[in-house]
């Protein structure tokens, strides 16, 4: 049976521990497959082409807009940050379930497009918690840890638009549970169609005793 | 956190295995309930009151439909069968995951009086291997087993209706992934919404440095 890969949009707030999550996933499961943003600012040193991202000078990314091949974008820092359209297809194809880490307005828009992309929202298990972790990487300032907070309430109002959400408490659960989350939305009868058809067709001739 | 119970409704092909798996979910796991039907036949020996059945005369029964504390029902052989209302929403109260095995029919009946029920259709892996386990039984005419296998070709037809669709092929794999199903519902954020106002209220009162 083809198996089509599932679109799954991750967000979260800051300090929910999204990213290690994904690698995590990645590691543990071989049908995942992480999406590369493309961007228009310069590679950091040691950043490759093509592992964290894509990188493209503005007049590019802005004829791969016109042209419909960023599925979503967005500007932060005077930067395009986005999505390409044809590596998530390819790998949809391919039977890859992709994973797009974006904040809420991408996930919608990527929502418009892909009606059965899997949107998920990562939550630590207490706002406390929230605090304790944005504290704990010990890089930020007091003021910039009581901006995050804000963003996570400005994102927390968008939590109903998401299909699940996951509470990050024991990493290797939440990489587990996570999995399941995926498992479950390739179990649904559109998900499986060719089966269902199949099996209605040997049901119908061997009820006829052929 | 309160956690209310998600009613499961569960139907699929006669030899699928649906009784099996049934039994084996609720021993493996602590969170479900299963459905007590209520029947107009008489007790065989061995029937215990309130174990496969409760047993009522049909005038009560009817009185029950009256006062739509039957859930669904259905006649089969000249018998009333059908679902008591007072002990499904009892259970589901209490935080029970609980579980009704019936025909299609009935399933959306149910899912009218109970829009966030989740509808699960067992299946075989094959319509041979259906065929298989019909003959195996021993029990059954040729054209018993060809009557069956009529039947599932006319619920074949439902299969869209249902929510997910689960292949019996090892039955610990499939009682497994059935409660993945079940815990994936739980991860809703229409089933959280408690804990998703919680952190909201949580989060605003920290960014202001309360």
């Amino acid at each position: 049976m083809e198996r089509k890969g599932i679109l799954l949009v991750v967000s979260g707030f800051s300090g929910a521990g999204k990213g290690t999550l994904m690698k995590n996933l990645v590691e543990t499961y071989d049908n995942y497959a992480l999406s590369i943003s493309m961007t228009t600012r310069k590679p950091r040193e040691g950043e490759e082409e093509g592992k964290a991202y894509f990188f493209v000078e503005e007049e590019e990314f802005l004829q791969k807009i016109k042209e419909e091949k960023v599925i979503e974008y967005a500007q932060y820092c005077g930067h395009y940050y986005g999505t390409p359209r044809e590596y998530v297809e390819e790998m949809l194809y391919r039977g890859k379930d992709v994973i797009l880490e974006i904040e809420i307005q991408g996930a919608l828009k990527v929502k418009k497009q892909f009606p059965d992309a899997l949107l998920l929202f990562i939550m630590p298990p207490s706002a406390e918690e929230l605090k304790r972790r944005l504290v704990g990487r010990g890089t930020e300032t007091e003021q910039v840890i009581k901006q995050r907070l804000l963003r996570a309430v400005e994102e927390s109002e968008g939590i109903e638009e998401y299909d699940y959400i996951l509470i990050n408490d024991r990493l290797e659960d939440c990489v587990e549970e996570l999995n399941n989350l995926v498992m479950a939305a390739h179990s649904t009868p559109a998900r499986n169609q060719e089966f269902i058809n199949n099996i209605r067709k040997e049901l119908k001739s061997l009820s006829k005793g052929e």
